[in-house]
């Protein structure tokens, strides 16, 4: 399975699931892990679309926690996209999970795919941990790959919107994850694309730390009234992992 | 001091400062209280404008809180316009804070009145506990005065960043507090008047439930990048206070 010495093989701890990651390109975070937990889909009718899926992390997490016809995960850059795809016939979802490799500024693409796929219009449920560094910040010693993963440099949070907005049925769902520094942002680049912030979820590191992490979900056409859950706390007093910390992450 | 059977005198708890309320209109919240506590001024030279100040209970907590040149505290409510008036005298703060008897839509007259009281052309500081209800909505039970100062009546959200705009001095600060349903509105409205959120901080009542008030902190021409402070837990697991509330609502 493995095809280079930077590859390893890990524990998904779900269903049995496994995942191939290149630790030279990018290996995927708790955030995707934060995020597909996120995700609620109780319809086998559902099209779900991640966009930036880089290794399918969250398609494949996704397959053991939701119900949905199809997930359709979008990857750009090609070494990324060829890992994604042994990932899925690793874990033998060549039935659930579908990826491909374009560019997610290519809507139409990606609207022409749901249809050959599910003979819908549009999809459900949209889901995607972008890159989160604005170009110019952060480290330059990056090789390019995890460079581009980590930074707005193949697209930005307004192509996000954007593409979302023109694939998402009217009141399908967005989820993201993102950085706090984003806020404004994320509230108000989303409304100019018709996306709506109904839940923000933080996540703190502990119970005196700053959120190192939002989970946002947005409804297409959504009202203007939004919903904040209580913050999730991630290392107690003692430094070891809260319960509810450890159910997301699936650790005994 | 009191005027009516409604009217009672509690302790501020700080500085021996005191406050004259009338249970009929409206009787302050530790909203109030966790606002003025957010309230960073360390200038001897500021110029603060409190708008929708009601019975002046923030001016007159920042004159134990902060440094200033003046409070200006501006009320349309003319019985509380009244009662801001006495709790001033009562507390012998006429040198250092003003009240107005004026709609925070005027903006011309606010800034009219920075200049005569102070000199200045603009504010430093704008502080407002607004209306939290839209029309329609709550209870409809209340007397007009508190109808009117719990709801979007005399003015909305709209006109409190309109106004805040126009008499704070560039890279001055406005702090507001409010509800997380309506958070996409606090971002998005304030930023088309080039009020940037800098910073937000959430009450949480317990660790368990979702946030309760939002304490917002905006920079008239600020960049946009935001950051978010740890949580505030209201209550412990054994339902009392906090530390860290009892050191905001100046409890032993």
């Amino acid at each position: 399975m493995l095809k280079n010495m930077n590859e390893r093989i890990d524990d998904l701890n779900i269903s049995g699931l496994k995942i191939i990651q290149n630790k030279e390109y990018f290996l995927f975070g708790m955030d995707s892990v934060l995020l597909a937990n996120t995700v609620s889909s109780n319809s086998a009718s559902n099209v779900i679309i991640d966009l930036c899926t880089g290794s399918a992390v969250i398609p494949i997490l996704l397959t053991a926690k939701v119900k949905s016809k199809c997930i359709i995960g979008v990857e750009l850059q090609t070494v990324m996209y060829e890992l994604a795809i042994r990932n899925v016939e690793m874990n033998r979802l060549e039935n659930e999970v579908h990826v491909m490799n374009e560019d997610i500024k290519n809507e139409k693409k990606i609207l022409c795919n749901i249809k050959q796929l599910t003979g819908k219009e549009k999809a459900d449920i949209v889901i995607c941990n972008p890159p989160y560094k604005k170009v110019g910040t952060g480290s330059l010693n990056d090789k390019e790959v995890r460079y581009n993963a980590r930074h707005e440099i193949l697209c930005d949070l307004e192509d996000i919107f954007k593409t979302s907005s023109k694939i998402l049925r009217s009141k399908g769902k967005l989820y993201m994850v993102h950085k706090p520094e984003r806020l404004a942002d994320l509230i108000t680049l989303a409304r100019k694309y018709n996306l709506e912030i109904k839940n923000l979820t933080m996540l703190q590191p502990s119970l005196k730390k700053k959120p190192s992490i939002l989970l946002l979900e947005y409804v297409r056409d959504g009202g203007n009234e939004s919903s904040i859950s209580p913050v999730i706390i991630e290392y107690d007093e003692d430094g070891k992992y809260t319960e509810e910390i450890k159910n997301i992450y699936c650790i005994d």
